[in-house]
């Protein structure tokens, strides 16, 4: 959630955080820092030195898999004093990395108001709105007056992590509006919130909403937080800005890694075997689809006999086109991570890869040309060659902006395995213009 | 900037927007996605309607290019009182999209206290925190109590963009502290500034920090904004969070499109011929590597002629390396995006993936052996295409791995061509080991 000050002690203009021993640790994201550099044993020492709330926070600020890690270490005592510490979206999602059994034992250890709350955050699914809001939030019934509202922001702003907005709800908990501290402070004293709330337009997101939908919501507006209800409009708890940086990190590093076939959620420090299971069915799939473009020249092995400078010739084509159909991947993905999905917008985004394409493979299908006259004199070889680089590019680049198109249409991550699917289509269309164009043009068929 | 409350109007829960007339658009952004799906006649029309501080904030939710496209149509007059009218940060960066002659038009049509502060702004390198910060912030002097800073804040909390933080100066305008306004409200009434921030420990970053550090700073501290101070540690202005949420879209598209030599910048709605400038010499660069990989073909000619058979495995062996190695890069470059570089932590990640690479390499060689074993009932040549096949991926995973960490080492970019870069050693050593391999073995050397 979103720090409200700034740590305190010395003074620090851009350079790099000196080394620190644990009592200069001023901010819970050094001290994760720190922790990730320790060896396991190690880091269960240190946490055991801390004051609870402190190992909390610290604990709060490590990377997933460090994390989960850890608490497989910590004695269920700890465990349980330090989820019980914590904010509870960072709880839910360090108990929903550990096995069944192990959670039920830390979830018995805490105290009760807090477990039914963490249960219930449990049933969400982590990718949706549920499971990334925060339930501690200022919810205010709508009767009050801004000088009330205002007292009792003050009695309860310590235990509060958002404080900069305040959930206006009805008899029934039912979300009305929404007021920002600054809306209450110039607001008049004895002003009721509802009719503060009256003219807004409440933008709130059903808890079954996925994350990156939340994310771009509140990257649209430019919002600090945005509250979650139920079906019934029944305020449930808010997404805040940090947690969305946190999601736009995610989200982008789901893209790029699943669009070659790697784990969405691997990092350098994810367990290598872990990476392995990963990939693994992903290079399969490779394999299986490279068999397709090694069947198309299994066809022409005649022509390759023939003219052996041909498979000197095919990879270049197929690297071009890959290459070139990559780009066209790359935009249309990121351009579907970013802005809200129009079809129409999207399908014109192809016909605009496919017009780069067309022009990109006519220049270098002409510069393959030259330089393949230059080297073999052979004009008719030149030509089949700088054809068959042009019709590969043009078919590279609008494959490579339809498939993310495609993917989606079907339901599916537009990014998944999406360059795997793209080099079956230009190695395969590659090789069969080059070999089938060669048989034609220079063996008469 | 943060918004502070929500837009007024209609309830919204997790739907789609309605069509709307423009009337009824309550959020710049909204207003701002209508003027996208409009001609650039109608949306200088449409603009014209518009009171020109609706116009100012709706061309500032506007895309990049869209919207210095618009400018290039508008008038001096509405091109100029929209300037004055928009927010620092969003001036400067149209301003400095536009031909020299036609910022100095506007500037000089726009009141002199502005144009001095948009020069200034103009001065700064678009990607550093002086380039994309905010000049607009709450600006205390370290005397006040916190009763006058709270009066100050009522009285001006109308014109500021921030109202969280206050950044507290002396006498030089030298920053000293931060305060948030929650901890104003809660603080004794006579308390001094100075008093207030005597414990602080002051994060700030240079005005010539890179966009990307900072960006890393907002999100790994959870702040809501950070300071931005000139050498003498002079107050500039603020990075705010919603600024950063649009650098970490802005990165991860970066890094995405220039792995594989697209745009940085390019989006769909880019001009097509833009990004075909963009892209040309990415493909050149691609079309020299790929000669380095048809060369080593070329060496093996007479193989191939012998055995064609070669040629129908070579790109089975290149495409699965490359995919291997491809799934290393994409998993080097989000951990470089989103974590401080740790020379050592990324290096032993490149030993991860080396090893990686070397069982996965043994697992899909392994598999390319059965498959070419039970198709052609050659035990010789299946041994020769699964031990290069499990050479490649070990070593692309390994290059994969060591390509981004090079380029950072070089000073460059660690994403730019990366692929490129990639593909040319998978290739290259995946024809080589495929065919001086088949050569020995097979052949007889």
């Amino acid at each position: 959630m979103p720090e409200t000050g700034q740590p305190t002690g010395e003074e620090r203009i851009d350079r790099e955080l000196p080394e620190q021993d644990a009592s200069e640790l001023a901010h819970p994201a050094d001290t994760a820092d720190h922790l990730e550099s320790l060896e396991l044993e190690e880091q269960i020492k240190f946490i055991k030195r801390l004051p609870v709330r402190d190992a909390a926070s610290s604990i709060a600020e490590m990377g997933h898999h460090e994390r989960i890690e850890l608490f497989q270490r910590l004695n269920l005592g700890m465990a349980s004093r330090v989820i019980a510490n914590m904010a509870p979206d960072d709880a839910t999602d360090i108990l929903a990395g550990l096995e069944e059994e192990h959670r039920r034992s830390i979830l018995a250890r805490i105290p009760p108001r807090d477990r039914v709350e963490l249960r219930e955050l449990l049933t969400y699914d982590p990718d949706t709105a549920g499971g990334v809001m925060n339930t501690d939030a200022l919810v205010l019934h709508q009767d009050l007056d801004s000088d009330q509202a205002i007292a009792l922001i003050r009695e309860q702003v310590e235990d509060k992590e958002i404080p900069y907005y305040a959930y206006v709800v009805d008899d029934e908990s039912r979300l009305m509006g929404v007021v920002s501290l600054r809306e209450l402070m110039i607001a008049p004293h004895t002003m009721h919130l509802e009719d503060l709330i009256q003219s807004q337009r409440l933008i709130a997101v059903h808890h079954e909403t996925d994350q990156e939908e939340v994310a771009k919501l509140i990257s649209n507006y430019n919002f600090l937080a945005l509250p979650v209800v139920d079906d019934e409009g029944k305020f449930l708890g808010v997404v805040t800005v940090d947690d969305v940086i946190n999601i736009i990190h995610e989200e982008a590093s789901e893209d790029m890694q699943s669009m070659v076939g790697a784990g969405m959620d691997e990092t350098t420090e994810s367990p290598w075997l872990y990476s392995v299971k990963k990939r693994v069915p992903w290079l399969l799939l490779n394999m299986v689809n490279s068999a397709v473009a090694a069947y198309v020249v299994h066809l022409f092995e005649d022509n390759i006999a023939k003219i052996t400078l041909l498979a000197v010739l095919m990879p270049v084509v197929a690297n071009m086109a890959g290459n070139s159909g990559q780009q066209a991947l790359a935009v249309m993905i990121r351009q579907m991570a970013v802005e809200k999905f129009e079809r129409k917008k999207f399908w014109l985004g192809v016909l605009r890869e496919a017009r780069i394409g067309f022009i990109n493979g006519i220049m270098l299908g002409g510069t393959i040309f030259c330089v393949v006259w230059v080297l073999t004199q052979n004009l008719l070889l030149s030509g089949v060659v700088g054809t068959a680089m042009w019709m590969d590019m043009f078919v590279g680049c609008t494959a490579g902006a339809s498939i993310p198109l495609v993917l989606h249409e079907l339901g599916r991550d537009p990014a998944q395995a999406s360059t795997i699917f793209l080099t079956t289509i230009t190695d395969s269309v590659g090789f069969l213009s080059l070999l089938s164009l060669a048989g034609l043009v220079l063996l008469g068929g």
